[in-house]
């Protein structure tokens, strides 16, 4: 029924490589199936200028995606001289699910940055950036303890996301462009290790949704999550 | 319990002035409690490029606050040069919530244009203006149809929009400031006359929130948006 | 003899509505027929760089049109992403207007913004700014020496503004929008209680003036400005 | 009494270079004392699309200072991204000025772009652009009229600029940078070959002014103004 | 002597893998070292105005490093709103490089746009952006030859390019970033297939050189370029 | 042979005016034929960020072109919001250039701007900006030196800069913009007095050149360096 071929529950092959780029503090290649985003962790001594003096740190988001990481080619945000709205909307959804699992005391007066930039992109482009982006701030965070920097771990959970669809009146999960592109209804979930709702957005594409359907969406991106929650388990033991 | 003083399925009072500007082709004043926005729409005999030649029309939505809205004056976004992440958001999700209940083929080759400026800020400014949008946007098609320039109504249903909230682990409904502010969970629902949804958006703020929480912020945002179709109607009649 | 069936040295009526937003230390909504301003003072306890250590305070001001405050739709100058040469020259001339009735030192190191935002535009919304401006202002300054921030009173003197025209060859008072598109010379007068003169601009638009109708533009004036400093009073004592 | 020692009726010697630069259809150098700005017309065979059809032509101005024009360096706007309020104001009058003595039929559907570029600020740039931009005006619409491109001249005045202040409760005429600092009022006056006002526009700087000052100031303008015309008669004759 | 250990005419090992991203035309990363670099050929059916009508094609490049491409994380430029002055000197290189070897008149009036984005920075960031950036451009003209969109190839020559200093005295061949950053010269070679210059950059860093050095340099350029192609080759051919 | 008449090696009349502003510390016109450029050099007690607390100096450069300083009018770049990748470019060698002969140890913790604004280019507005900014550098340096300001002069050298090009085959010195447009190779060489390189540009246009024709363009930009280095002393001398 799916133009994947998949079944309405079936995720997309994650592949998850750790150590990407040199420079970072945590850095990560995440790919869903064909969506594929660079990940990276840089952490900063500085903090904005609004927690000065409290003792706490900040976690933070940006996301882009090159040019021809689609099927036509984009303009470059850099030259057009702005982000556009779909940008500044998904890098807040990074910062806020990130830090929904960071406590910022035990992070102390610095910033961590989570830079996605996505390569090539087949759908789901902004939850395979919050879920490869959880792995690079473990990454770094574990390179501070390791380096004597921080001694307890602020990370309190994993937290991992993905969308789901309503494709022809059926609740499916993690879709591919072409599906994306024809559902009646996009959701995208954040979720926490152990059941817990960081995030949800529901919008109605070509068709308002009912309660039922939401639930069945969730519980779909329950199944994908616990998915994605081994995977980074065994890309950070890796 | 509330800091408001509210049960926590009580919304605040509504009030609606239509024609409250005479130049737009529809206009309203549309308050929640102290959130007063001025909701305009504007009919224009253009559409979008990427819309040429379908015989389609399109429904825009533009947000702004008044610098002096809000406790602390904000920067201009004119001044600053851009729009913030959050205006962009918002103006994304009122433009989506009122094409959600507008057939486009019988909008015909125009464009409808809702501005939605807030003159003063105690929380909610987001979903006021989707429920006053849908106000200037009713008398703006009334009066196409008026003048015979539409034949057939393209508003295919009303729509609303409410924000929820986890307060002190309590779901309460129509959040002000002071509400919002110290609020564990923050949701938004656009919602269509007859139950089905458009949008649903729960972020945790300050903790994370589970299915039970967020159903019951569903059923708040039903009993919310009853009472806005109510005022909506009779906003249109009077 | 004028499209507003006025006579020459007639103003349209006056509203004003005093305390218009809550947030704001000064605010009013002004109205000069269908010219709708809301005007509010905003206090900061900051000065501009420029003014640092010296001991004086500074007033500002800022100007902006609702996009569809006009007859047809302008462009909202954040998405534009700057503003336009005449929004610059208007908010200049605002905070120069208040500047001349106040006294920096006794101000002190604060600075006072009038935001000036326009809803509905019919002509004049630049001098119904300013004359707006001073009561949000005078409101504001009230509230500081109420509150034992500020001892001696830094306002001055009453300041107010009107356009005056060549219409059809003959001087007239307070053009509306129709008048102000057809007149042959278009100026703005900010005068001081008492008579002094702060700003005169007197533009040809249509064709070049002499001094006579200079003169009689600034009688006119005169005349209007008196009619405004009795409103301001007014609603101050209101 | 004047802190150049000119009598208060003394203009400062103006020397005018027509042909200053090559390119332009008209260009001269023209200097008030140490204030010199280079003024150049360029003429192009498209209009702005507000006149498309209209068989009308434009005048425009465009200004800018050297960063080093001034006592200190300023920022160069290129560098800023923007232009300044103060830059759009004078560009603004520059462009008003100019088409007050040109008739756009005659000019027939083509655009004469006035560059006013001070190399040397020392007070008046504004006014030396005006009067000079005339001269480059002259100069490339009688390039037009010799090239058979135009067949009867658009040009139906000359046109002078200067400006006039209180000076230590003295009005004076043609005030250098240091007498401009410290005056109590400011203005400019744009005149017509003839005696006819084009743009008068007084301020108030360090205290308000009444109707005999104005008027007095203007006095000064004409004979300023008379002064500068016959400058740019022998500028065009030479 | 060198910090890399490397001999001064001795090039880090070159790393190639075509088809890199799948919606481009023609793609690679394209590795020295450890500087990575994404190359995507983009083939577009339109072309810049100022070609239009001559039946000629364009080819242009765009260049950009992921934020944290580099040891400390720069600004993201899409976010500062514009480009630095560093990037677009850059891109202008890139594209007048590959156009030295494309015959404009065989592409046919379509663009190609080569987005060269460093994912990893460790030196030599441009030349390995021209390098990739010519089999990005094979790749994409072989398949528009291969789709019968163009029937005679319009590329030339292969073209090449390496940076070499003068380090400690010693000219040395494709610096990283430790050796670059101490170099006293700093040079960049754009060379085509058989020999020829397309674009030769020497600037002095730390102290002036001499015309011995730039020669010196220059044939260290061609040792460096002819191991490019015979890469180039093999990774078209793999 | 040249369009221009010249000889190969036949440099144009270079006219130097010192003191051409009065403001700067240091201030020339320089003309190369038609090419005309005003070069300022601006002494400001702050040095950039990054060199805080090192003891040291800055030399920077800026550039820009008067709108009608070409063939057609160019928009402003101001009025545009950016700088061209070709102004950046081209500000960055002036700044790089100057600083290749300045000690900023004995400069001491201040910035030197050199702004060469174009009044009229007819070809190499590059390398006549950086020949005259070196005059105004020198200006500035002996007036700080006078002054007591600066105890040991910081700089080192004399530097010119002067373009080549192969027009028809044939290595030509300083081009006009004829035969700049016409150019094969288009080179622009900066060379210190004594006769080491500061930089090295030569860029194929037309067709790629030769390490033989590489080598006579240097020769020929020595014989105009020469020249130009002659000039520099008798401004300075002057």
């Amino acid at each position: 029924m799916r133009p994947s071929g998949r079944a309405p529950d079936e995720m997309r092959t994650i592949q998850i490589e750790t150590g990407y780029t040199k420079h970072a503090e945590g850095s990560v290649l995440i790919g869903f199936g064909e969506t594929k985003v660079i990940c990276t962790a840089s952490v900063e001594e500085r903090i904005p200028p609004f927690l000065r003096g409290k003792g706490e740190g900040w976690v933070t988001g940006e996301y882009s995606m090159l040019p021809r990481a689609t099927h036509t080619r984009g303009n470059r945000e850099a030259a057009r001289g702005k982000q556009s709205g779909r940008t500044q909307e998904i890098q807040r959804l990074i910062g806020r699910s990130l830090r929904a699992v960071c406590d910022m005391k035990k992070l102390g007066e610095r910033q961590i940055t989570l830079d996605c930039d996505v390569i090539q992109a087949d759908g789901g482009t902004r939850t395979a950036s919050i879920s490869g982006a959880w792995i690079a701030l473990r990454l770094a965070v574990n390179k501070l303890m390791a380096d004597g920097v921080i001694s307890e771990d602020p990370i309190t959970a994993k937290v991992a996301a993905i969308s789901c669809g309503i494709y022809q009146g059926t609740p499916v999960l993690d879709l591919d462009y072409d599906e994306d592109s024809n559902a009646d209804a996009d959701a995208n979930f954040v979720l926490i290790e152990g059941g817990l709702i960081a995030e949800a957005q529901a919008t109605a594409e070509g068709a308002p949704y009912d309660e039922e359907a939401m639930l069945r969406m969730l519980r779909l991106a329950r199944v994908g999550c616990d998915g994605i929650f081994t995977a980074q388990d065994e890309a950070i033991a890796g």
